[in-house]
């Protein structure tokens, strides 16, 4: 063991300057504000839990949660995701509140990947939780409002797409009775998206010819309504014939909302999180080569903590949609005044009339006028009176500069 | 060691549910615009950083710093102030950005209190720092934007008290010259506001009658601007009558931004925090036992970085402020709209407009009209339409209701 650098932080976080926090605050606030006009109110937990409790029933593997050892030698997670958090709210403090609850959440979430550099560490999810409801339209709710909700953090182009892994399921144990290696090694492949290697393996397995078939034709099962369709269509068991006809009405319920054009049914999608029971979802920015947000049904994690309840829901990855959101900034204008001891009074009401207008207001005191004027100012500041602008002072940028001195009645 | 039970948290940490964290936001929100107002950017640091670096280099005792052992068995300390990491970033990713440097955060902080039951072991804080200004002007500036922030976060009445560790050091290096424990020993009862252990201390260390009598008479330097006065005139040292003189313009400054009301001196105050080197404040509420805000001067703690800079700045200490703060919920209006699956899209229609408007609108779908609506949701779900009223429905409150059934044309 090395001992770390003068500054160095952990490896995988990061600092986030003013430019960054900026947007991502603003992203955060719009997303929020648009959870809140769905009827999801914010819920908060803290940032570590016991590894023993919500740890374990966390949606993380086991490798990838942060695991640290506290001085009483418990070992303490630092939250993976906030589902499992707020499953133990909803079986504890909201024990008495009845069903559906409707919570949401921003909050920081950490990953163990200390050793993988590049990898973030620690980064901010903004998502919500619809407990308490079975039913295909609390599936479409959820997805409609991640639409709504990207489109609020102003990701300009997007496709959402939703599987099953009840189908799944259903569609491998049907086929391959028995072969849990061969199914692992198949929905291995899924989960990668490596369809060619999903094409080698079912080689491989020697399968009768219209097994073979089927599995094949699973790869094929990506599109929009005609997929529920072919689906239903398919020499399946009535499990996996129950979670297609779940999608499609999940469908129908997305065509009430307006938002068909924002999904693709993929049958091939098999949510990477291990609780996850029913509807799965992904959303993908164009620009992007990883998914903005995920989401599904998970009806047995309410159980864990003693209140069973069917639930859905989704997280956006906050901080990965900085690259591509195009949010307003909402800058204030911004204003620098200066003033000598002698009026500064008068300067500083001048800063408080501003600032009660929405402006930001950087005031300096100096010991007579023309003080550092020719340290980076340049000529704008010596001007006689405000003037809209841009000037640099000190590395910052003002669009108005007051200046407040011993040699005249009015601002100069 | 025993194994936590089913839903226990670690100690010290809590979960806010909706209507704490409506309040927490809006204090944040409210604070941190004011903040921006005076020219404060924020910045954004993360959770978690190395012991050697930050976690020693931070504010906070040793012992009361949270330390955990990651899987290297390296010490990671979870964030206990913000300022230290600001200090790493200013020296940093920001060496090249010109002083003064106005950085602003909100972040939640730890410390170790696993131990202490009703101790907060995390908790929000919401500041400033304002580095590379030595001036009164910046000392000033902080404490008027402390004030600021407290009346921005609706604490409707309050007082800041501000003393000086250098004047302290100074008079007591003055009149005790190398006795160090009996320097402690008072210093201690201070930092405790134990005035009657101070006196106690002080008639048990024997001193010639002056020193005696000018040690006892420190505790009467607490009030306005006569204690500035009154203090020029103790004989003591030069670095503490350059203390005195720090504070006696400053508080002409304050004067200038018109908050003297809300200003003590009391030159008996000594912050607790080890890096302090000037002035240092804390501010209290009326209701409230502890301080809701404190900071310093801390012109050393850049230099532990490589960027050797004076710095001033405080901390809201905001989860404390939820008892006390009056600010607006802006709470929106909610309504709910229940729907008979034939009426979906004219529903969601009106969910969607309503939302737009800036509603909070909870949608339901009903296999038929009169479903579950004697389950606690009484007549006003029948009414033939729309009405604003205090409806109960599911364990929340709707001031509108709607329902979209297949009797008529229109929402009933």
């Amino acid at each position: 063991m090395s001992k770390p650098k003068g500054f160095e932080k952990p490896i995988g976080v990061k600092d986030y300057l003013p430019h960054a926090v900026a947007k991502l605050r603003r992203i955060e606030h719009e997303v929020l504000t648009c959870m809140r006009g769905w009827g999801y109110e914010q819920i908060l937990t803290p940032t570590i839990e016991y590894y023993d409790t919500v740890g374990v029933a966390s949606a993380t593997s086991d490798q990838k949660l942060f695991k640290l050892l506290n001085q009483r030698g418990t070992t303490i997670v630092l939250r993976s995701d906030v589902t499992a958090p707020i499953a133990r709210v909803a079986s504890s403090l909201l024990k008495d509140h009845p069903f559906p609850l409707r919570l949401s959440y921003h909050a920081n979430v950490f990953r163990a990947f200390e050793e993988e550099a590049g990898r973030e560490a620690e980064f901010f999810q903004t998502g919500v939780e619809l407990i308490g409801d079975p039913s295909p339209e609390a599936d479409a709710e959820v997805i409609a409002l991640a639409i709504a909700s990207l489109k609020a953090a102003g990701v300009p182009s997007f496709k959402i797409a939703v599987g099953h892994v009840g189908f799944l399921n259903g569609l491998f144990g049907d086929t391959l009775p028995g072969r849990a290696e061969a199914q692992e090694r198949l929905k291995e492949c899924l989960l990668q998206r490596d369809y060619v290697g999903y094409r080698t393996v079912l080689g491989e397995l020697r399968l009768e010819e219209s097994v073979h078939r089927e599995l094949e034709g699973l790869l094929r099962l990506r599109g929009g309504q005609e997929i529920c369709e072919r689906a239903l269509e398919l020499r399946v068991s009535e499990g996996a014939r129950e979670a297609i006809r779940h999608l499609c009405e999940m469908w129908d319920v997305l065509g009430a909302y307006g938002v068909q054009d924002h999904v693709l049914i993929d049958l091939t999608m098999i949510g990477d999180i291990s609780y996850y029971t029913g509807m799965t979802f992904e959303g993908y920015a164009s620009q992007l080569g990883f998914p903005v947000c995920s989401g599904g049904r998970y009806d047995n994690l309410l159980a864990q903590f003693g209140r069973p309840a069917p639930a859905t829901g989704f997280a956006l990855k906050t901080t990965r949609m900085l690259e591509v959101a195009e949010v307003g900034q909402e800058e204030p204008t911004r204003a620098l005044i200066r003033y000598t001891p002698g009026r500064r009074r008068e300067a500083l009401e001048k800063a408080a009339g501003l600032r009660a207008e929405g402006l930001a207001v950087v005031t300096e005191g100096i010991a007579q006028i023309g003080d550092g004027l020719n340290a980076g100012a340049g000529d704008a500041l010596a001007s006689p009176e405000a003037k809209a602008g841009s000037y640099e002072y000190k590395g910052a940028i003002y669009d108005q500069v007051f200046t407040f001195d011993e040699k005249g009645g009015d601002p100069r």
